[in-house]
């Protein structure tokens, strides 16, 4: 079977050594000694093993890499980066379904397994990033897990008919409704929310809006998600992506969300941002909130940071929560496994018997050693099929 | 001789390509088609010609770099971290010699080309840290130039005895008089403060102290820093270290220090910490104050992170201060070469002719691509001789 595979010689999550065994892409077993003629074998070196690595919140179709250096000039604001980035996408000619396959092998070389991407969808590019980005993940099904966010970037009832292209975009198969700061961008809070929610409910998807407003403005748009979630029944269907206003400094404003949140079962994406306030990890896990993280636009428009590494995004969660402790480290590591696929909704993610083979393997003497150290990812495997070794993904990018 | 060198095709800041001649370990000429017959000569390769890279905040007596994983265990508060570190030093038998030694090779692969560090002095350590520091000192001359500040970690005067060993690493040769938290750590700012400058009035030598303080107190010992250096006629040599107190957003006590701060040429080391208040390093540069940065601890008893590379540090400074265009980029990477040197004082630091051939070459278009990219360093250069190549130390650690 092209799907079975025999790793020698690895520690998940850098315990015990064992073997593991993959049968038609999944963990047959795992023990010490074993074998199976005829399967491929890959010797594991004592590495870590771990489940794959979950970018659970980036843009696929708007990254520049490979483009050439391109200087950064937008001004501060949020708006001023939306305004430069519709114009430069005309004048970059950015093609959605290269650039999206670039990043997916880029993410791959690094561990990751699975992706959700927000894709912009307004009425400049219209649906062409959703069709490139779909491209995309049919063409590197093999490689990694894609999914899609119609992402109304620009926008929702500010720009009238991008509403329809959302609509459109769901229809195409977009996985998630998006959604963007129903205060500050689209001036219409209630409109706004109104419209996602009911865009969810037409095309029983879940909603993963971005809310980047910060302290009272942020609440209240979370607020209005929050009733909403709550009166259609979509408990354990929503994320709040970036949600700044968790990071407020006044627990009497941040506590009654967190509440709500457990509530409502509401998940959080969080990218460990070094210069906005930033929702508190730990506190969030300790009271049952699902928290995802991603390395959000990669080398784009907006700044020209990110390589696309999970492994490294760890890391900034652990600098911008001050983990320092290794079992903190560790949960920064979980947001960017097992805590991705709790909220994206990946079957079959772990390390167990039976579950998927999306594994890789990480150099270190634990996983905090790991994350700080970031060594290339010796072996990276998608459904017990090798996908990317030595920091090299096998498929190379167009 | 040995320190001359001719290197090819390289990119002055990101520039057009020359060839650069050094001889007698300063640079001789920058110009296109360049000849040196019986010179040595370096393929740039269209590589970023830099000057070195300057570490200037570290503790290389400290770290545990090589010496097996030890799990981070210290509790959430500073004197948890001071205490535990005394412990373990004991226990782990931290030889400052031997690891400050790995810490410079490590150094010097990623292209920093000098290195301030702070050595712990008290009752329990006494100078061996300082014996240690100054030991590789001296054996890595040729790689690098080594710089000390006899460093109170564990308080001054609250440790009876510490002023008396601070007072012989003075005299031992350390470079700068360290100091620590007047108000938080010492409980006693005027004491600690007046020691801290009578030993630096007694050796004729700059003050370096660290400013975890914030808000309010930190000001207030922040005020009593500038009021010693007003008075002593210390002006341009003093440097406060961490200052997060500068991070505060009330414009109402923070303004009134930078205009104190600029008035005596005090400076500000900065690493862009991503969980505390952060100075504001492009609102300090525009006023005119000295910036530089450092690793501070790497994979120590105080944290598990960092790996010294100053060009990863630059990025850091980046995302804290939301650096987001070309030309913000291009400050922190100042802040982490030319800003290190104007406050550490390196002689002859630069790329013009006549200066000191401390160098570095980077991969990548531009700068801000090098920071965001920070691929290996292909060349570190140091006096004229290569002391780093591919990533790799010339030289081996112990």
């Amino acid at each position: 079977m092209a799907n079975d595979l025999l790793i020698r010689n690895v520690r998940p999550m850098g315990g015990a050594t064992v073997d593991v065994l993959v049968r038609d892409g999944r963990i047959a077993a795992l023990g010490q000694g074993l074998s199976a003629p005829g399967v491929p074998v890959e010797e594991g070196g004592g590495a870590i093993l771990a489940p794959g690595l979950v970018e659970a919140h980036t843009h696929l179709d708007k990254t520049l890499l490979g483009m050439g250096w391109h200087p950064n000039s937008a001004g501060p604001r949020l708006i001023d980066k939306i305004t430069n980035e519709r114009r430069l996408k005309k004048e970059l000619n950015i093609d959605s379904a290269r650039q999206s396959a670039r990043q997916v092998v880029l993410s791959s070389s690094h561990g990751s397994t699975h992706i959700l991407s927000h894709v912009d969808v307004d009425t400049d590019v219209g649906l062409s990033g959703m069709r490139g980005v779909l491209e995309t993940a049919a063409r590197y099904a093999d490689v990694l897990t894609l999914q899609t966010v119609a992402f109304p970037q620009s926008g929702l009832l500010i720009r009238p008919g991008t509403l329809e292209l959302l609509t459109e975009a769901m229809a195409m198969g977009a996985d998630f409704v998006g959604g963007l700061d129903p205060c500050a961008i689209d001036r219409d809070p209630k409109g706004h929310v109104d419209a996602v929610f009911a865009l969810a409910e037409r095309f029983g998807k879940p909603v993963d809006i971005h809310l980047h407003e910060p302290s009272t403005m942020g609440a209240f748009s979370m607020e209005l998600i929050l009733d909403r979630t709550r009166a259609l029944g979509m408990k354990g269907k929503v994320t709040v992506s970036h949600a700044f206003c968790l990071g407020d400094p006044d627990p009497a404003l941040v506590e009654p969300l967190i509440e709500q949140l457990v509530e409502l079962d509401v998940a959080i994406m969080t990218t460990g941002p070094a210069s906005r306030p930033a929702p508190p990890i730990a506190r969030l896990r300790k009271a049952g909130v699902r928290v995802c993280s991603g390395n959000d636009g990669i080398r784009d428009t907006w700044g020209p940071y990110g390589n696309a590494d999970m492994l490294e995004r760890a890391m900034f969660l652990g600098l911008r929560n001050n983990f320092r402790r290794d079992e903190e480290v560790e949960i920064a590591f979980e947001v960017c496994t097992s805590g991705g696929a709790a909220v994206v909704g990946i079957e079959g993610y772990g390390l167990e018997v039976g579950c998927v083979a999306d594994l890789v393997l990480l150099t270190g003497e634990t996983i905090t050693d790991a994350v700080v150290s970031r060594h290339k990812r010796p072996l990276v495997v998608k459904r017990g099929k090798v996908v990317a070794r030595d920091g090299a993904c096998l498929v190379e990018a167009p």
